[in-house]
Parts: C-alpha cells; sequence; structure tokens
C-alpha cells in the first residue's frame, strides 16, 4: 500500500511527558519517523526533574495515520500523551473569523457619536442619498459569501452547514490577501429563486456578492439574474476564479511553447460550472478549436442528455462534430485542459497530442493524469496541487478581482475585468517564465495589488463604476 | 431661543493656522465660547515660526450652531481652518466595524489547514454532525442584527440602507460588551412573511437573531413566528431589552420608596412594540394595577381603533376600564412609564400621584416631562438620556443577554431568563442604591458578565439549552 505524503491537513499538535533518561526523546522521534509521520516542530525545553513535557508538532497522511502514530508512542516505555490536538479541528473551534470595530468605544462620547443620539446624523444623510451608504457604512469594502452548500470542494452536497467552514475560509483568505471585509451567508434553501430572492434583498448589507460552491446548472441562472438584477459586482467564484487564473496559465503556458491561442486545439475534460466558465474566457482569448468531453463522452450537438449550458457549448464548440471518447479526439491537441475526474487521461492519449502538448489536470485532490507520468513528453503541466509546481488556485484571482471592483465603485464584473485579471496575473511571472514557473504561488504578495489596479482600470474604461 | 447643550453627536475636530502673535489663540477660544461652543480638546504645540497650527475639537450642540462656530472663527484676523472634520460622519467612513482572521494565515502549511484540502475534515465531521457548528464555525459566538429599517431610532422608516449605521454600532456594542460578534443584515424588505422566511434561512450561518428597529405590530408577528420555528435565540432588542432594563430600574425604585409591586399603581404612556413588552415584563414581576394611555387616550376595551396587540393590552390591564386623557387617570398612581412623546406629562399630572411618585419620562430625545420640573415632586426619576442620572440603556440588556444565551448554547429566549437579568442589572447596584443612581452607568464593566451568568443560569433551569 502506498501512503499519501504527510500533510498538513492531518497535522498533530502532541504533549508528552517523558522519563528523563538518555536517548527517550531519539526513541519518540524514531517511533514517529517509523510509521511515516514527519516532525515539522518540537518545542524547545529545560529538564530539570526526573520526567520532562514537550510539544511536537507532526504531519500525517490521514485519520487512520494518526492513530498508528499514537499506538506507536503508547508502546513505549516511560513515554506517556498527556495532550493531543488534532491541529485542523481545533483551530476551527469558535469559528476562524471576528467582527471587530473599527474605533475605539471608551466613554459616552464615543457612544454618542457611534450610537445614539449622533448615528441618527449619519443615518438621515443616508437616508436623503442612498449612495452614500458605499462610501460611509460597511458597503465600501464587505462582500458577502454567499453558499447553498451543494457543491462543496470535492464533497458535493454536504448541505449550508457543513459549508460553513470553507466560507470562513474564504473570508479569511479575502482578508489576507484583498483586504476586503468578506462574511460568510450559508443559506438553508437549493431552490434558485429562493436564493435570488434571498440574496437580493441582502443588497443594502454588501458592497459585493461572491457565490461558491453552488452546483450547477443552478449556479448559471443564480449569477445570471442576480447580476442583472443588483447594482453590485456578482461573482461566481468557481467559475470566473477559475477561469483567470486557468486563462492566465495558459497566457504563459502558450509563451513557452511559442504558440499562438488562434492556433491551438484544445480538448477539454469536465463541462460543468467551472469548465464552461473557462472555456467561454479562452474563446474571448481567441481560441476557436475546442472539444469537450464529459462523463459520457465527446460533447457534441446531436447527443440528447445535455443541459441547457451544455448545449449551449456544443454549439460554440466541436465543429468537426466528433464524437467518442477523449482519447478518440485528443489526437493533435495542442492543450488539454482538465476539471473533470481523476485519471482521465492517459500516458498513450498525451503521447498523441501535437509537439510541446500543454497538459492542466486540475481535478482535485487526484489529476486527470498523475503529472510524474508525463514529466517527459508534456512541455508543460498545471494541477490543482500545491505540492506539484505550477498550482492553479483561486486565492490568485478573488481578492483582487473584488479590491478592485471596490475601488471602483463598479455595478459588476465585466468580461474585461476578468480578461485583464488573467493577463495581470500572467505578467507578474512574465520576466521569469519557466515551464515549472508559469503562474505566481498563492502567497506572492504582488498578485492581488496586480489584479485589482488591472480590474479597477478595466471596470473604469468599461463605464461601469459610480461616480468616486 | 434655547440651545440645547453642546454635544459630542455634534462634534467638530477642526485644525486651525494662527499668526504667532500674542494673545491669538485666545481670541480664538474667545469666539468659540462666545457662540456657546464647547472646546473639549486641544493639541499640545510648540511654536517655531511666524505661524503655528493646532488641532482643537469642540462640541456644537447642531449643524447650524457648527456654521456660527465656522463663521466667528473665520471673521478672527489671522486665523485660518486648514480642516474641519465633523466627527460623526467622518467615524463613519468605510464603514465601523470589519471582519477578522482569528488565525495566523502565514504560509501553505496555514492555507491547507483553514482551507483546502484540511478544511475538507470539518466540512465533513459537521455533515456527519450538525450540532458540531455550534462549536466549531462561528455560529458559536455569532448574532445577526436583522433590521428592515422600519423604524429606526426616533427616525421611523428610513429604509434598510440608511439604518446600517446603527446596526453597524449595534456590532461594536455587542463586541464591547459581550464579546459577542454580531454582524448586520439590514434587508430590503418590509413584508413579515418575507422577513420570517428569508431570517430562517439564515439559521445556518448565526448562533442568534438580534431584531433591531422593525415596526410594530409587524414586529411582534415576525418575532414570535422566528422564535418558534428557529432552533436558535431570537430576541427583538427594541421590545425586550428595553423592558429588561426598565424592569431592572422599577426594581430598585420600588425598594427606595419602600412600596411592592403588587400593591401599585402604574399608568404608562406609549402601548408600542417597547411598551407592551415593558408591561408584560412588569405584570410578569407581579404588577396587576396597570392603566395604559396612547396618543388616542386611555387605552380600554371599548375602543373599536386597537390593533391586536393593544387590543390584549386593554384586555390585560384597565381593570375599572377608566377612559379620557392621562390627566384623568395618573392621579393616585404610584409609577409613571413612559415611552411615547414629548411633553405628554404635566407638573399638575405628577403632582397628583400618590406621594413619593417613580416617574420614567424615557421618550427620546425629549422626555415626557422634563427631569428639572419635577425634581422636588417625584421620589425617583429616570430618562432615556446619558445628559440626566438614571439613564435607561439597553446596552445594559443585549450584550449579557446573547453573551448568556450563547454560552448556554441555549435554543430561545426565555421569559425568566429576561426577568433573571432585569435582577442581575438591579443586583449590581443593590449596595448603593440612591434616587440618583437605580441602575449602573452603560460603561459598568460588571453588568455585562452578571447578566450574562444570570441567563445562563436561567436557560439551564428552563432546560432550554443544547448539551454542552
Amino acid at each position: 500500500m502506498t501512503r499519501q505524503t504527510p500533510s498538513p491537513a492531518y497535522s498533530v499538535r502532541l504533549r508528552l511527558r517523558m522519563v528523563n533518561e538518555p536517548g527517550t526523546l531519539g526513541t519518540v522521534a524514531v517511533a514517529i519517523g517509523g510509521v511515516g509521520a514527519n516532525i515539522v516542530a518540537l518545542e524547545g525545553f529545560v529538564v530539570k526533574g526526573a520526567y520532562l513535557e514537550d510539544d511536537i508538532t507532526i504531519y500525517c497522511s490521514s485519520v487512520a495515520h494518526q492513530e498508528e502514530v499514537r499506538a506507536a508512542i503508547e508502546a513505549l516505555d516511560g513515554v506517556e500523551i498527556v495532550a493531543w490536538d488534532d491541529r485542523v479541528h481545533s483551530l476551527h473551534e469558535g469559528g476562524k473569523i471576528e467582527v471587530v470595530s473599527k474605533s475605539v468605544l471608551a466613554d459616552m462620547d464615543d457612544l454618542a457619536m457611534l450610537y445614539t443620539p449622533g448615528v441618527a446624523r449619519e443615518c438621515r444623510a443616508i437616508a436623503a442619498d442612498r449612495d452614500r451608504s458605499f462610501t460611509h457604512t460597511i458597503r465600501k469594502n464587505t462582500v458577502a459569501i454567499v453558499s447553498d452548500g451543494t457543491a462543496v470542494l470535492g464533497l458535493g452536497n454536504i448541505g449550508p452547514h457543513a459549508a460553513m467552514p470553507v466560507m470562513e475560509g474564504k473570508a479569511q483568505l479575502f482578508k489576507h490577501f484583498g483586504g476586503v471585509d468578506a462574511f460568510p451567508i450559508c443559506i438553508d434553501t437549493t431552490d434558485p429563486d429562493e436564493i435570488v430572492s434571498l440574496v437580493q434583498k441582502l443588497e443594502p448589507t454588501f458592497g459585493g456578492i461572491n457565490l461558491e460552491d453552488i452546483a450547477a446548472p443552478q449556479a448559471f441562472d443564480i449569477e445570471e439574474r442576480l447580476a442583472n438584477s443588483m447594482d453590485i459586482p456578482v461573482f461566481h467564484d468557481d467559475q470566473h476564479g477559475t477561469a483567470i487564473v486557468v486563462v492566465a496559465a495558459l497566457i504563459s503556458a502558450l509563451k513557452i511553447v511559442g504558440k499562438d491561442i488562434a492556433d491551438i486545439k484544445l480538448v477539454t475534460a469536465g463541462v460543468g460550472a467551472a469548465g464552461i466558465a473557462v472555456m467561454k474566457m479562452v474563446m474571448a482569448l481567441g481560441a476557436t478549436h475546442i472539444v469537450g468531453v464529459d462523463h459520457a463522452g465527446v460533447v457534441h450537438e446531436g447527443r440528447d442528455d445535455l443541459d441547457s449550458s451544455k448545449r449551449w457549448f456544443a454549439e460554440q464548440t466541436n465543429p468537426e462534430n466528433l464524437q467518442g471518447t477523449i482519447s478518440d479526439v485528443i489526437g493533435g491537441a495542442d492543450v488539454f485542459v482538465g476539471l473533470s475526474a481523476p485519471n482521465v487521461l492517459t500516458v498513450e492519449d498525451v503521447r498523441s497530442m501535437a509537439p510541446d502538448p500543454i497538459v492542466f489536470a486540475m481535478a482535485n485532490p487526484d489529476p486527470e493524469i498523475r503529472p510524474e507520468l508525463i514529466k517527459d513528453i508534456a512541455a508543460v503541466i498545471a494541477t490543482g496541487r500545491s505540492d506539484f509546481p505550477n498550482q492553479i488556485n483561486n486565492v490568485l484571482a478573488f481578492p483582487g478581482m473584488f479590491r478592485g471592483a471596490l475601488d471602483a465603485r463598479a455595478r459588476k464584473i465585466t468580461e474585461s475585468m476578468k480578461l485583464a485579471a488573467a493577463h495581470a496575473i500572467a505578467e507578474v511571472v512574465a520576466d521569469e517564465l519557466h515551464p515549472q514557473y508559469i503562474i505566481p504561488s498563492a502567497f506572492d504578495q504582488r498578485v492581488a495589488p496586480a489584479v485589482a489596479a488591472a480590474a479597477r482600470a478595466a471596470a473604469e474604461a468599461d463605464g461601469v463604476c459610480r461616480p468616486l
């Protein structure tokens, strides 16, 4: 049995009580290493008596693996586990975000300005000029992260309660990377009409709406209706965040292989919310020869099992009306874009592609093909994983996009804002371009400001902004 | 013309550029004082050249008064206003609260625990045990402050956009006094069915609901339906926050005059949301002889203009079926409770009350009768104002109430939790009781913990808590 690489996702911090005899700590380290876990942190300690206590942080690869570590330590003489802290769960205790005051509230005078009676003056000013709510309330900098919990990460329909940790984490990312205040709104309905109606009624509270982890095809309809009816930016991150980052990576990859977007043949696996959004942007960038594949095979106009969004996609793509499986259509393709399922692509498929193939295998957590299998065949490889080069990570897009939209006081997110964001991300790495470095890392501090500036300029050029 | 007392609600911070000649600062101070404004802060300065600049904070009594100050300063030779900052408005710029991360997000390992892939483990744990969302998401400590903007402060129906500054201020108070994370939800509908439906759907996100500034009688219906249908505490602060603090004050005041609640005659002016809630609690405390008055006169069962809540009130009160005006029924009353309008009570009315009358004149900003007019007649006087003794301020109740309810994991707010909170507030000042000190000040740090402990104990005694 092969074990996954130990990961912070299965991190444990444990406190051990050990007899103060030479070699005890060594036997602990050997025992942990012996079952394949990584010690990543060890507190310093000073020994004073017959026992010593120490905190050790280890990475495991699964819960079962954590238990193997526990058993291995418990089997040791003179060593006792006095605390066992599964870090992911303890970091979630009590939630991951909080709401804090931006001003001092120390005495009755502060209260008289921030609350009654002074606050009434600000209320009257907004009542007289509603647009003032965009400058004198949290709307200036605050986005709702709205989810119904129907398509959470790779977990599927786990419901709005269980979706909350993802939305809280997203709020942390919004603040860290974009300086945007974001608040989770997980709602107990999956009815598109109810979702649209509810989000519309939240408009007085928020400056933008980030839709998240809502299943397709409902997500398309919900986003479109909200974008058309609300006077603030609405952005479905699963579609457009992904599309922006994939397109950024594609711009870089095509530069490396020296091909023009207008000339390439592109095969895509996965025609869901993200897949279709990516292909729309790729078409906007100039691609004309696209063939899509879903779980039932090549998408073509003759199929009678297509929902409305896949039907639209079939009409726009596959000009030769190809049919069959992915292996039937991948031959001669310059680019493969996968947002589908593990192992749908074979080494032979990649071998049949045009010279210098570009393979984006972004199924999570297991890609459409393991990168190590094609490292000598593909010219450029990207995945959704942080443990391979070229991670396609939405965090490169959404914080900067909303930062730019809020700064511009944009009423909506336009196509040119998204394209500008993709170009801005690619531009960050343009001078250091390399097959293993086609997009910046998630923690590259240059990205969000660059995306924000590009999105803001595009919004202003599009004329979709409130007067500043 | 009498001018109101200068107040922080009309605070201005201004920067002046003055010629460096003896007496210039003095002429400025004289000019400001001459038009009746108060200088409350002056930055220290060091004079180095021909000019000096200094920041001065002044309190005015209105916008017109601010402009008088401006004109008085501009009329001076050698003095120039280089900055003019109306503090209430500048404190509202960009909103008054922000959303921040509770944990460090510094590298990919943090990301892997707080977001993908680690967060999926917490999501799965909640999907398997939904009650875990009360301990491992922000629900543990987070309350929605919900308003439709129909009855904001004394301003009336100014709408949800203009209500936001109040809700943001309330969120600041929740955090400062109760350590509760609270987030404004101002919604663009005034339809009770839509409000109920929307708030119900927000249940996965929040641990409690604070309804705020929603007009009566809809507010009663909305609160009742939400409290019955949701599995988290629902609290309409305008009713119950007010009721708790008024009852706390009444407990203290009756101690001072040595009367028993069961024996008193109480006349109340204002039979709106707050008034009826106060009277319900006063009845629960043991009062039996209550007569209410609204803008149309004494409330009695024979009136045909009563809505459902006033009809209920009429049936429970006024046992002698009195009719007429407040002056017709106030004679012999031990207690007056006003939550109505300015100047509805006369000195003669108070003179006609029983010995040692208790007068709570809480109309805002102008009370039912000015306290100075009856200071020699009434035994105890309370108002809603911070510039008189005994301010009835909801902030004494709601932060501690939700702190206690969240700590207890209460599924609802019960009547005994509210009564316990009132007794706890009164108890804080029991040892220092005085006619001018019947309730603690808003900034008394002992209050919220006392209210929280009392509410929690009552919730546990009532058996309305989730297992801890």
